[in-house]
């Protein structure tokens, strides 16, 4: 069976900066819409946790994902957001995708 | 911003029982892939946790979430579960999903 590669992770704002982070994070997600592999990259925030961004991602390998590190621009968004993070550790998961409905 | 509901929800099968209880959340996943605001619905296993399945769902609201539940042969499935899940607590976020890519 063919799986996926997928990271559910948790990037956690210092106070105040959660929809500044939330706004990078969606360009982020812009930036790497067209990377190879990537077919899902999904921004949210936390019901129980006011100051925490989640990013959900799928991709055909994790060096699809590792590559998308390179692609224009998303070093330059790590950049910004790295000053405004709180003080880690960081929550979150890698995950092996299975299947299941909604990519490709 | 119209934001999508999400969530991201472990489940921990009982020894020897993961990829039953994977089966079965994959059966799921295609009972509900036309039901109304189903976006996503994935089901990854866990690098770190030998015994976790992870599903990860994305619905346009919180009602159709709870909708899904009466989807014909659902509630069959959550019943074929519950024998080979190990105790619980669960782990897992209600999201607020923002954006991204990969879905509509």
């Amino acid at each position: 069976m063919t799986t996926r590669y997928g990271l559910h992770g948790k990037l956690t704002a210092s106070e105040g900066n959660r929809d500044k982070l939330a706004a990078i994070l969606l360009e982020a997600s812009r930036l790497v819409s067209t990377a190879k592999g990537c077919q899902l990259y999904l921004i949210s925030t936390d019901k129980e946790d006011d100051n925490a961004v989640w990013v959900t991602e799928a991709w055909d390998s994790k060096e699809d994902h590792d590559n998308s590190l390179s692609v224009p621009g998303v070093r330059e968004l790590i950049g910004q957001a790295m000053p405004i993070l709180a003080s880690m550790p960081q929550e979150g998961q890698e995950l092996r995708i299975l299947g299941g409905t909604g990519i490709n």
